[in-house]
C-alpha cells in the first residue's frame, strides 16, 4: 500500500522519522515517498506487461516536475489536461510518444503547443474540439493522431462530481455517436483518428464498471474495424481506486486480472491513465496542532494546514485519515479505517485557521487525545492535494519533500509572503 | 448595486467596454470596478456616521494590494484573518490602528507579526489563544488590545458551510462562558480585554440576525460593565449579502436603519467587517466560449474559465448571473436573477475545461444562444473569486484589471507556465 509506518511510536517515511523533516522545513508540508510512488507505478506495469501496455500517469493528481522526472525515467509517459502540464512534462524530460492529452476545452494556444511537442494522441473530446484540431493542423501543415473519447455510459458509483464516463457529461461522445465521428473524420489527412478513450471517473473501488466499459467498447472497435478504420489502442483511462482506508481499492493485479483477458490478441495497445492509485498512498500532509478547544459540546483541533492546502474533505466530503505522528505504543494504528476502536481515543473536529465553517479535515472524528504542538499526519494526501491549493485567506502555499530511504529533497519551497503579491506590483 | 450596465447591448464596466479590455489582457480574467467598490464603502460609511464607526474591510473577500490602496486611502480600516492579509496591508499602508486580526489559529510567528505591526485588536477565538497571547506580548515586554469573539448562537440562515456564529462552531466562545473569560484575564497588563467580537457568518440576506445578535450581545455588555469590566468597542462582524439577484441583499442603510438605533449612546466604538457586500458586486469574471457541445441531452458551453478560477458553484452551490458581454437588443438584460424570461433563450451547462464533473459555473442556466468565440461574464464575482483560486490542473492563475471611469490598469499579471514550477527548481 505504501511506505509509511509507525516505529517504536514514531511515524516513519521510508527510513525516516517524519520529525526529523518537520525539524528543517517546519509545518505544515506535503511530504512524498518517492519509494511508494515507484511501487505503485511498476506494480501496475508488471501487471500489464502481458499487453503492449503504456502508463501514462495522470499529472493532474500530483505534478511536482521532480516527481515527474523519476517517474518518466521508470518508464511512465503522462496523461495531460492543460498547456501547463504539457509544460511540466517537456520540464521533467518526458517521452512525447507516452503522452495523451485529454480535456474538454483545450485552447488554440494549447492544441498549437501540444502540435509543436509531438505529443502521441490528443484525446478528442467533441466534434467542434475535432475540427479545430483537423483546423490547426493543417495550418501548420503537420498531422497530428487523435483518440476518440467516448462515454461508454456506465456509473462508476462513487461522487457525483468526479464520474465523468455517464451520458449527460460533458466530456466525449455518446457510444451512439461514435461510429458517425468515424464516418465523417477518419479519411482526414492532418488529423488520423486511431484510437478510443474511455474514462469512468475517479475513485471507483470495484473493477466492475471498467469491464462492463471495455466490453461495450470492444463492440464499437469491432463495427469500426468491419467499416476498416484503423484503430491502434485503447485508452481505458484512470479512476482506480487507492487505499484511503486499509485495504479500500482493488489492487492493480486485482484490475489487470479482469482487464487483461478482455484485452488478449485484440491488437490493441493499451493506455492506462492512472493518477489516484499512484500518488494517493505515496503522499502526506504533516500539520501541527495549534490549539485545542472546546466550542459548545464539541472539540476542535486547530492544526496549521487548512482547507487551502486540502480541499477534498469539504470539496467532495472525502475520508482522510488522520494520526499523531508520535504516539505511545498503545495508539499504534495497525490499520487506517475510519472507525479506530481503540481505548481512550477522544472524538474532534480536526479544523483548520481559516474564517469559514467549510475549513475542516475531519469531522467527529476519534483520536488519541491532541494537544498543542502535537504533529499530525493526514494520510493518503499525495492526489489531487497539492495540486488543487489556493491561496485563500492569504495563506502560502506548502512545501513539498520528497524521501527517498532515509534521506529527503525539497522539491518545492515554501511559498513567501512576498511570492503572495509578486504579480500585483 | 454596481456600474456593470450594458450599452448598445455590450457590457461596459463604468465607462468601458468589456470587450475593449480582453484585446488587450485576453481570456479568462477578473475585473474590478475601483468606483463600485468605493461607492460600496462610502453607503456603508454614511449609513454609520452616527456612531463612532471603523469600517474594517474584510481582505479575504478580494486582496490584491491596488485594492486595499485606494480603500484605505478613502478611510477603510482592514478585517485581517493571516500573517499574509496583515503583511498586504502593510504593503498597501493601511493604518495599523484600524486593523482587527481574527483566525482561530493564529500561529506564534502570525502573533509576534501582529504585535510588532501594532494592530488595534486581536479577535481572541479561544482561551488557549488568549493565554498564547499575553506570553507572547509579555516576552515582547508589549501592551496587546483584544476583542473576545462571542458566538450569539444565532443561525443566519445560510450555507453551512458559511455559517460561523452558532454554538457548535470552531469559532469564538460561548456566549454562557464570556463573562468567566473576563473575570479571569480582564486585568492582565499584557493584553487588554477591551472589546466584544461577533460574527454571524456570511450571506445573510436579512437584518434580523443582527439585531438578534447584538440585543443578546448588549445583554453581555451591560454585565460586564456591571462588575467593572471596561468595554469600549463591539465590532459586529460582516456577512452582510451583496446583489447576487437584483436586490438581495439589504443595503447598507438597511443595516443601519435596525442597528445604529440598537447601539446609540450606548457609548461603543462600533467596527464592521464587510467583504462581500463591498467586493462582490465590483467584480466581474470575463470568459471566451471555447466550444458548444451536446452532451445526452445536454448542451454545454465549454468556456476557458473554470473551477480552479472561480470555485463558489461547486463548493457552496452558489448562483452567479451569467450573460453574453455583447448581445443583441433583445436580450438586453434588464435585471439579473435565476430564471431569465426572455423569448429563444436557451438552456446550457457552463463549465470549465478542468477534468471532473465538479468544474461547472452554472447548470441548466437560460441563456442567449452562445457559439465559439463568445465572450461572457459572471457577475458579482468580486468577493471569494480569484481569492480561492489554485493551479489545479496547472493552470495559471487569472490576471487582475482594475477599471475607474474610462481607463483601465493590470493589477496582477497572468501567470505564466514558468511562474507554475518556480518554487520547483
Amino acid at each position: 500500500m505504501d511506505r509509511f509506518n509507525y516505529k517504536n511510536g514514531e511515524l516513519h517515511i521510508e527510513q525516516l522519522p517524519a520529525l526529523k523533516i518537520i525539524e528543517e522545513v517546519g509545518t505544515a508540508c506535503y511530504v512524498y515517498s518517492k519509494n511508494t510512488f515507484l511501487d505503485h507505478l511498476h506494480k501496475i506495469q508488471n501487471a500489464y506487461a502481458q499487453l503492449d501496455t503504456t502508463v501514462c500517469y495522470s499529472i493532474k493528481a500530483c505534478s511536482n516536475i521532480n516527481i515527474l522526472k523519476f517517474l518518466s525515467d521508470s518508464g511512465s509517459g503522462f496523461d495531460i489536461v492543460s498547456g501547463g502540464e504539457l509544460f511540466r512534462a517537456v520540464k521533467a524530460g518526458a517521452d512525447m510518444k507516452k503522452i495523451v492529452y485529454a480535456g474538454v476545452g483545450k485552447t488554440d494556444e494549447e492544441i498549437k503547443q501540444a502540435l509543436d511537442a509531438g505529443i502521441e494522441y490528443f484525446n478528442i473530446e467533441s466534434e467542434q474540439e475535432l475540427e479545430n484540431l483537423i483546423r490547426l493542423s493543417s495550418e501548420k501543415g503537420c498531422s497530428a493522431k487523435a483518440a476518440l473519447r467516448v462515454n461508454p455510459d456506465v456509473d462508476p458509483k462513487t461522487h457525483a462530481y468526479i464520474t465523468t464516463g455517464k451520458k449527460e457529461s460533458k466530456f466525449g461522445v455518446d457510444i451512439e455517436r461514435a461510429e458517425k465521428v468515424f464516418d465523417t473524420y477518419s479519411g482526414n489527412p492532418s488529423v488520423k483518428l486511431r484510437a478510443i478513450h474511455i474514462h469512468l471517473g475517479s475513485g471507483g473501488n470495484t473493477v466492475d464498471p471498467y469491464v462492463e466499459a471495455i466490453e461495450k467498447i470492444l463492440g464499437l472497435i469491432d463495427t469500426l474495424r468491419s467499416k476498416g478504420y484503423e484503430i491502434e489502442a485503447l485508452d481505458i483511462g484512470g479512476g482506480y481506486g487507492a487505499d484511503y482506508v486499509t485495504g479500500y481499492g482493488p489492487s492493480a493485479k486485482q484490475y489487470a486480472e479482469a482487464i487483461v483477458p478482455l484485452l488478449k490478441d485484440k491488437n490493441l495497445k493499451l493506455i492506462l491513465e492512472p493518477g489516484k492509485s499512484i500518488a494517493a498512498n505515496a503522499g502526506i500532509l504533516l500539520s501541527e496542532v495549534q490549539y485545542v478547544k472546546q466550542g459548545g459540546s464539541k472539540k476542535f483541533a486547530i492544526v496549521d494546514a487548512a482547507m487551502n492546502d486540502m480541499i477534498r474533505p469539504s470539496l467532495y466530503d472525502a475520508f482522510h485519515f488522520i494520526w499523531p505522528v508520535k504516539t505511545d505504543a498503545s495508539f499504534v494504528p495497525k490499520h487506517r479505517n475510519e472507525n479506530m476502536q481503540m481505548e481512550g481515543l477522544e472524538k474532534y473536529d480536526v479544523v483548520g485557521p481559516i474564517c469559514e465553517g467549510s475549513d475542516f479535515l475531519a469531522k467527529e472524528r476519534l483520536l488519541p487525545p491532541l494537544k498543542r504542538g502535537d504533529v499530525i499526519g493526514l494520510f493518503t494526501a499525495g492526489a489531487y492535494g497539492f495540486t488543487m491549493a489556493s491561496n485563500y485567506n492569504s495563506r502560502p502555499m506548502l512545501p513539498e519533500v520528497l524521501v527517498d530511504g532515509d534521506d529527503y529533497t525539497i522539491i518545492r519551497k515554501r511559498q513567501t509572503y512576498d511570492d503572495l503579491i509578486s504579480l500585483e506590483q
